[in-house]
């Protein structure tokens, strides 16, 4: 796979981004979703902030307070035995697999580009943590345009789980919201960007707990507000790059061959990679062909080092004729993009 | 709270029910939905059964094959360290706290009474597993009765996840299927037997893994099929009859005061009790009030002992007048039913 990383890589980094607050510092500007509205690039940064600590002993977890409408932070003890700091994202009640808080919190913020290489970002977020079941953060957007609307939606972080929420907005200014579409837990959704046999089409990621894996599932709907008719679509693959989890990325391409979609694997130690799998094209519930080696894995310094280390993950993409210009979080730090060509993805598959 | 348990209790046992295979034996007949169809009674029964073991050193597991369109016996070794047999419903894989299989497979069966006490059973199964998402079985149905329809949802469990699927019938002899409409993990949907403002409205019981816990959330539909706009609605409580996981049981009653939802709590070691919650009548996403203990405890022997002890859990209850006939599954094991009195059940809510 040839692979044309931009030499202006990272794109965007978190010294490139003003913290929101004078007490914050931004540890993360990745993981976003990307649209051409008008003559520009938007990338809708996904921002991590975390307060500043000065004592080295304490761990501070910013939490949303929804009635005071303000931020407030938590100041936690790193002797506590109650908690477990081992992962540098979450905080653990000792002994369990489950985080009860945060170390920093995400929102959404849009940078701006007329050449796609060269970002400029907006002073203010864009969009913020405002209801009970955003109070830990939102993350990892994606924009499906559907007529003259922009559909950015993105994982939304409470105590009650990690679910997926919609909103909408025709300028970029202006945003409508819709609620949770996706219960938890669920991540990585994405929307079709056009009907197919008349319903809408997403790709969704449920992590259920008593049985099953964080895989690929469909789902269908009239109205891109409502969603039913649930299929389990694509699964892990033992001991290949996709064994560990797997999600959507980018918004599905369409292709004479099938939808495109790409898609980021990790392998049981977190290793995340981006490949590909194509779904019919009437038939988007039907898998014809998927990647048996990554198109794009962690080896640029960028990609292997930073505040999660090894990670690619793209959530958004432009295509122009032949070029694929995939956008991608890098190593939950910065922004990256690569040029692929569509042809060369496309018969790097493998039949299934 | 006067609970007045049927003289005839329990109104269906296991041994009541011939299994619909000779090799199989019966180790279930509970959690049963509830409808009311011209002059009968239907007792939509969960029946649990499983492949007769001769060798004690052998657990015997039942996997429907959709491309065979038959059940499939796995038989595994009490010795294999590979997995866990602690559970008597499931096997786990060793050292994880996910199931791999189930020792037996559920499925749907009407029982039929003209008084509500005296059931005859139909000679096969109204619901069998039929595809890939329900290859473990179906479990624990509700059924919601609007217009002329007669809405049927259960659990349906298989490697992808436990997710809620949904049929449809007017005669209880003909059914539509309408696929998934939770996705994994969700049990305990509750359809109300209205619109509200214009929107139909689900009870439904996420099971998140990252953070949160097994709570009762809701959600609107335009159509039953399609379901968004997903609120957190009630939650655990600490050192209480429900602070280990609850869930939706019977079809929410419409009262003067609200909505009145019969639910199950059960403690962090599994003792299933009912309760109540009062929702708003024009806005079901607002709590009203709720119980502070039980309606209705494990008591009798049939409640206390079985195949799973000391589990009252209800699916679905008649109401005439002041008097709710809540039927409920007993230990895994049968059907019970109960009188309560409305009004004595609204007036026991402590307002939140």
């Amino acid at each position: 796979m040839n692979v044309y990383r931009y030499e202006q890589n990272p794109l965007v980094t978190p010294s490139d981004v003003k913290p929101h607050r004078p007490d914050f510092e931004v540890i993360g500007a990745f993981n976003a979703g990307i649209a051409q509205y008008k003559d520009e690039v938007i990338m809708l940064l996904r921002v991590a902030e975390r307060p500043v600590s000065e004592d080295p002993e304490i761990v501070k977890a910013p939490v949303f307070n929804v009635e005071k409408n303000e931020l407030e932070i938590l100041e936690l003890q790193l002797s506590d035995e109650r908690y477990d700091f081992e992962d540098p994202r979450v905080i653990r009640k000792a002994g369990s697999e489950q985080f009860v808080y945060l170390t920093s919190l995400s929102y959404l913020r849009i940078a701006r580009s007329k050449d796609g290489r060269e970002f400029t970002i907006d002073p203010e977020p864009f969009i913020y943590p405002s209801n009970d079941l955003e109070t830990f953060g939102i993350e990892d957007p994606r924009i499906t345009k559907i007529d003259d609307t922009y559909y950015i939606y993105y994982s939304a972080v409470s105590p009650a789980g990690v679910g997926e929420s919609l909103v909408s907005t025709k300028d970029f200014k202006n945003v409508e919201h819709h609620g949770m579409i996706f219960a938890p837990e669920n991540k990585d959704v994405l929307i079709f960007p056009e009907k197919v046999n008349g319903k809408y089409y997403a790709l969704h990621r449920p992590v259920p707990k008593s049985t099953g894996a964080p895989e690929i599932w469909i789902a269908e709907s009239p109205d891109i507000l409502h969603w039913g008719n649930h299929k389990y679509l694509l699964g892990l693959r033992d001991g290949m790059w996709d064994d560990g989890r797997i999600g959507g990325g980018a918004v599905p391409i369409k292709t004479e061959k099938g939808w495109l979609e790409l898609y980021h694997g990790a392998t049981k130690d977190n290793r995340y990679c981006m490949g590909a799998v194509l779904l019919d094209l009437n038939e988007p519930s039907k898998v014809i062909a998927r990647s048996e080696t990554p198109i794009l894995e962690p080896e640029a310094d960028y990609e292997v080092n930073g505040f999660f280390g090894n990670v690619v993950f793209s959530c958004g993409a432009l295509v122009e004729g032949d070029t694929v210009k995939m956008y991608y979080g890098v190593s939950d730090t910065s922004m990256a993009c690569a040029e692929l060509s569509l042809s060369e993805i496309l018969a790097s598959l493998t039949e299934v």
